[in-house]
């Protein structure tokens, strides 16, 4: 599916379609909430599902990551009809968190990987595994006209922000890759783990 | 305008200086009901005309369509100000639903026409089809700050996902490139004309 | 920074700077207006300061100008720092509408130009200067959920406008490029002055 195979190990890769069908799910899951028809959950699922991952292909100059490929929006369309055919008591949006708490790390982590690997600075890497986490859900919450992840103060940008400022860290100190990659990802999961389990969030601005 | 010239009829060109026009004129429309100014009118013209095609252009790695030519800038801007010298109560709204039923039909099929002639696949060649009838609908209204078409349960992402869908369908199976777009662009106006005048929308989900 | 050195300069560059930073400062006060967190104060520092020349980049085909360097984002990261180590009370609203005035002419008049130096033909050309002069604070106010500037009277875009398209006609007439570069943000800074002193606005449609 990515294009430098040779830097990244397989798992990491296997970790991509599981990012793509957690934030699928998550946008298909806002579109039952605002009791959409199924063609709005299939478009919020895709939308959800690769934009992170596309809006980084787009910047760092690589070919974007689906369009090449059936499966990125199968796993998507699948997300999708499976809410759909799903009565919402069903799901536990608890489980949900968790699930998307781990897309975050693996994400995050991913996208920072991919663009090092393309020959991208260290700080505008950062930037690609933040964005490769959260900017899908940033356009769900736009397309859909609510408060975007963004303006909320939980620990959700910010566990993305460690997970690739890790990441990046580890990998300009030499770390091998595999073991950054676990790390990064790990502590990112932790700290929105934490978030989730104990309600952390980030003080407000007071000026 | 487009580089597949040998791979697609003149006359699927044609209906893009059309479909450029329709949405164009679609954003000047709803800049006038919000009582804009004639800068506003160009801008909402321009992103609503050319959005759609640009988006799909980035995804599939193709050179921007409108960047290297100044006809398709000044088809925008030339629609936004017959909408602005022109009074609202001289624009029968009915004929422009029609007409912009018509710049889906041929916005989506020349949208996955583009996309497989450029080698994309063809489950994300239809995704560029639907892509470049509605992303450019979907940019004005979260420009305007009003509820997307996407959150609408009218036929309208179904239509242009009907005539995409159709044509990459009959291009797998081989059918001439002319035949399988009138198929499809016809199949996608019928739908969307049927929603119009007898109002059918698809059903909202219940959980 | 850019791409084409030669075609510019490099004066025009430290522009480039300058207008980054104007920007960012102008993503971080709206999140401060919003009590935002310091990571949301940064992730609007960064759309706000660099949206716009991004947006312009990837439509010109152009490398996307922060991605291989560290400053940029470095100084998205240091302006929202400063704002969030500020009282609101210390920050002078008006100084900052004149900061950014120079931010619009300035980066306008570079959009226009290092589009002209990849040949965008004309029109798209003044598109661009409009976009990178404009775009990030369009995205800015999306992603705060708030109406855009696009939605307001002001001379605003209207700047943007005049600097770019001055830049334009004066490069397509011959004019050394040094000098129409200066004419076009004199011109563009004046408009925006004026605005903002005496409060001039643009007519709004009333069909």
């Amino acid at each position: 599916m990515t294009d430098f195979s040779p830097a990244l190990p397989q798992a990491l890769e296997l970790l991509d379609y599981f990012g793509i069908a957690v934030f699928a799910v998550s946008g298909a899951l806002l579109a039952a909430e605002k009791r959409q028809t199924l063609v709005t959950f299939i478009f919020f699922a895709v939308a959800t599902g690769v934009g992170g991952g596309t809006l980084r292909d787009l910047l760092i100059g690589a070919p974007v990551f689906w369009v090449h490929s059936n499966a990125m929006l199968l796993i998507c369309i699948a997300a999708a009809l499976a809410i759909w055919l799903t009565s919402r008591r069903w799901i536990a949006a608890r489980a949900l968190l968790w699930f998307d708490a781990a897309g975050i790390a693996a994400y995050a982590t991913y996208g920072a990987a991919k663009a090092l690997g393309y020959g991208v600075a260290p700080v505008p890497a950062f930037g690609m595994g933040v964005l490769t986490a959260c900017a899908g859900g940033i356009i769900r919450d736009v397309l859909a006209g609510q408060p975007s992840i963004l303006m909320r103060p939980e620990l959700y940008v910010t566990a993305a922000a460690l997970a690739a400022g890790l990441f990046v860290v580890l990998w300009v100190a030499g770390i091998a890759l595999p073991v950054a990659a676990a790390v990064a990802a790990i502590a990112g999961f932790t700290l929105r783990g934490l978030a989730i389990a104990r309600g952390w969030s980030l003080p407000a601005y007071r000026g």
